[in-house]
């Protein structure tokens, strides 16, 4: 169903790529299921840009980041469970944003990440969500997401 | 009786200031209520400083505005489960503190935040917590805080 | 048993070093325990190093505070839980590592983190991770770690 909808909206997830031993890509504990941290990877395993928000990467970078973050998780949580269809809804995101100490747009570059979870889960893609502005992520990286859904008949 | 608890301490708490769609002001799962990042609004919304901690912000007011978020997080549990009653205890708090790279002081500021949940919850205000020194915050903000805590009768 | 596995490797788990009232140094909810921020203290309650990675502190020395995180961590869960028996398995670690915004070699330093779980629980020690580069940490510490494990029996 949710197969359906990718379709629907023209998504085409990238990867999965999962992290190397002994990292998870996602642990399932409890009636959810929580990812590692995401990088903004294309279906080519790329970064689109390195970098700091407010100084090499402009905003709309960013949130296009945030989108790819949100849709690598999306990957590893469809990978781990069989099908996007386990999600019972989405719970809880954080967004971290490498960016300057001026920079005072992470929610608009969140919003990137946020606005994948409500395309593809509709109502069940509410969540609480912490936008956090820091210095540095992993290979450069302009934005790491990490995501925590609640899974169908837990 | 924890609604009496704020009027003896003489505390108002701010808002509830919930967040804009998609996102929840707080989600309910598993026996537990998590908030999305609180930032330090006052009775009328605003902020009471911006910038960072070691530069532009005094460590005093970091401490007020770690308070302020603790309490905007207390609000939205309010406004979320009906009344602060609904708490079984805290579990954990992110305090997220925007500073510069000499900063040492952030468990000074977090303390801020803790002392509101003590204030109100007494023991079972208690719990684990990580202060962090971030980059930036949305809007300038010096301290961010995101709060968890269980739901009594879960 | 796992106590005969830390003399095997011959590992001694500094602390436990609780942080202060009103925290507390792990919290047990729905199965599962979750740790304070640890920073990278020896066994003498000392940090090896402070400063930033990138600048300050060299790459091998973040790794090695990785590591004490890590210990540390443990320590806390042992003293909590009367034993690391208790465990169930690793269920998720973030690790905060203080740089500056040109250094990218965060996984390499939390896989420092990483390691000790692997050593000391073996596969129960495989964990989903988010590795964040922040501007400063508490007492000028390197890098500071929380973990979430569940429990047996829950």
């Amino acid at each position: 169903m949710l197969e359906a909808r990718l379709t629907e909206l023209g998504m085409t997830l990238p990867g999965p790529f999962p992290p190397h031993d002994p990292l998870d890509a996602v642990v399932v504990h409890g009636g959810t299921a929580r990812t590692s941290g995401c990088l903004p990877r294309t279906v080519d395993g790329r970064l689109p840009a390195t970098g700091i928000l407010g100084r090499d990467v402009a905003t709309d970078m960013g949130v296009e980041c945030a989108r790819l973050c949100a849709q690598n998780a999306l990957s590893l949580l469809r990978a781990e469970l069989g099908s996007l269809d386990a999600i019972d809804r989405a719970l809880t995101m954080t967004v971290f944003i490498a960016c300057s100490d001026a920079f005072v747009e992470q929610p608009t570059v969140a919003d990137g990440a946020s606005a994948v979870l409500q395309e593809v889960l509709g109502d069940a893609g509410r969540h609480t969500r912490s936008a956090i502005g820091v210095a540095a992520l992993p290979r450069g990286a302009p934005v790491e997401v990490e995501l925590t859904v609640s899974l169908k008949g837990a």
